[in-house]
């Protein structure tokens, strides 16, 4: 996904790490709460961390896929899902940084989906819908593999921080801000909308003007 | 997926938005109930409209998908997601309307996908799959991201009005029937079987030879 | 998938008809123990059967999909559906033999999957996980659209059989091992260990060395 790293593509690259890493943890999480074995646990943690990218990808004809030509991803996923299961009992101490490195991921996938529909030609419509994509197609299919209801689309700002960020990104660019530090605004504006909206318990209403 | 509009293709390019707006209407409606916000409302009912045939057209490998050069399906299907949304109260008006729309919806998505498998060189065999692919996939993955069994692999008659439809299709074209009228034949067909199927409650058994 | 039909691909492809009959079987059973009609049978068995196939093609950007030019797999899939539906009461005598073919379809799935992916160019590692990929993504689609928890992530030996046998292959290329007899051996083992796991009910625990 990252061919020739230069900055801030290398700061980019570590967030998404953290974002990846933050899924993993999360889709481990629950594959155990159900019961899932060692290697039913991986293929949850990878479906949550790499799934939303896979599909973008195969929408978007990019081929080879991400994951296929930088291994990390698959390492890095393998491992964090492995020292999980082996020290699982950890986890009440880390609940408070997983709640961070998600929103780091979320801020750091967007970013990414949103570029990569841009580099390949697609109007900024369908880039603000390739950033919720590779935000939240992720962890959709972790609930839908699991049984139970996606927690995405329920009443917390995911798609709505994914898309301000993308939106100001469009803004400042008509203004005429360069993009290096545009998509630094970008992953900070989606990151403090994620933060704020789980400090102050934001969330996006269900709307009926009558009743 | 239209490109060059001449007729009949602009009539199926309407009926294509009927459907569309059938399947978002559908698709809130479910997301709804099952209590998602306003984003997730959204996101069902693009699942539900275009899910279908961004499969379809990821498997026979057409690119870009239909809904990323032609906006008009992203934009109506928000809009129309938004209204339900904010005038929910009128759907106990709307129940009927919805019935007919959505076998308008069911006869375009067919024919659409159909033509669209036959134009890439495919076996009729994989067009008829195809129709039913176009037109089934999209409802199926809205009843499995809202956790519900899918509805079109019950005891209805969806599956069969499309391929009675695409069998149709390939009999007159043997015996010469031009594709413009062949087309509105088979449009005609698959509406027909669904309005009769649900005027007459007829739905397909399970079948068993021997008890 | 089979384009020059030299031994061993000839038994590969046999095996592979073995495996689809068995995913065939076990999505139509599934699908009538849920309700489902005639059509809705057919549509689980054929994903059960060629989804995993499907997706492995689409991530490595094959085209067209392996079941598009060779009918066999769609008329084998829907014939094995229609006669299971008819003559269902003969299930019971069927159990064991449907063990046998899903442990023989395990084995020819994964074989095929990691071929593909080497074919491609992708590293082991990609290759390992296309094999697993091949092997059990079908199933998991089957109980995804049935609204059951993926059997294949839970505690059976599935995923486990499948890395074995690609683990063996890769360090026997190493020793220098013709791909030919080696192909085999990877065949044999996953088939050995998947029904070595069933006869003495091997699983893969839960890991936590720390309580």
């Amino acid at each position: 996904m990252v061919n020739d790293l230069i900055f801030p593509d290398i700061l980019l690259y570590l967030l998404d790490m953290v974002g990846i890493i933050a899924c993993a943890i999360a889709g481990t999480l629950l594959a155990q709460h159900k019961g899932f074995d060692i290697a039913g646990c991986i293929l949850v943690s990878m479906v949550n961390a790499i799934g939303g990218g896979t599909l973008r990808d195969m929408a978007l004809d990019r081929h080879p896929l991400f994951w296929m030509t930088d291994l990390n991803y698959v390492i890095v996923i393998t491992v964090t899902s492995l020292i999980l299961q082996i020290f699982f009992h950890l986890y009440h101490k880390i609940d408070n940084a997983l709640k961070l490195f998600d929103a780091i991921g979320l801020a750091a996938f967007s970013v990414i989906g949103f570029k990569v529909a841009l580099t390949q030609g697609m109007s900024p419509l369908i880039a603000i819908m390739m950033g919720v994509w590779t935000a939240i197609i992720g962890g959709m299919l972790r609930d839908i593999i699991c049984n139970e209801i996606p927690l995405v689309l329920q009443r917390e700002i995911y798609i709505t921080a994914s898309i301000a960020g993308s939106v100001t990104y469009l803004c400042l660019q008509y203004v005429g801000v360069s993009a290096g530090i545009n998509e630094f605004i970008m992953l900070f504006v989606i990151f403090a909308v994620r933060m704020l909206a789980l400090r102050f318990d934001w969330h996006l209403p269900s709307i009926r003007l009558v009743a």
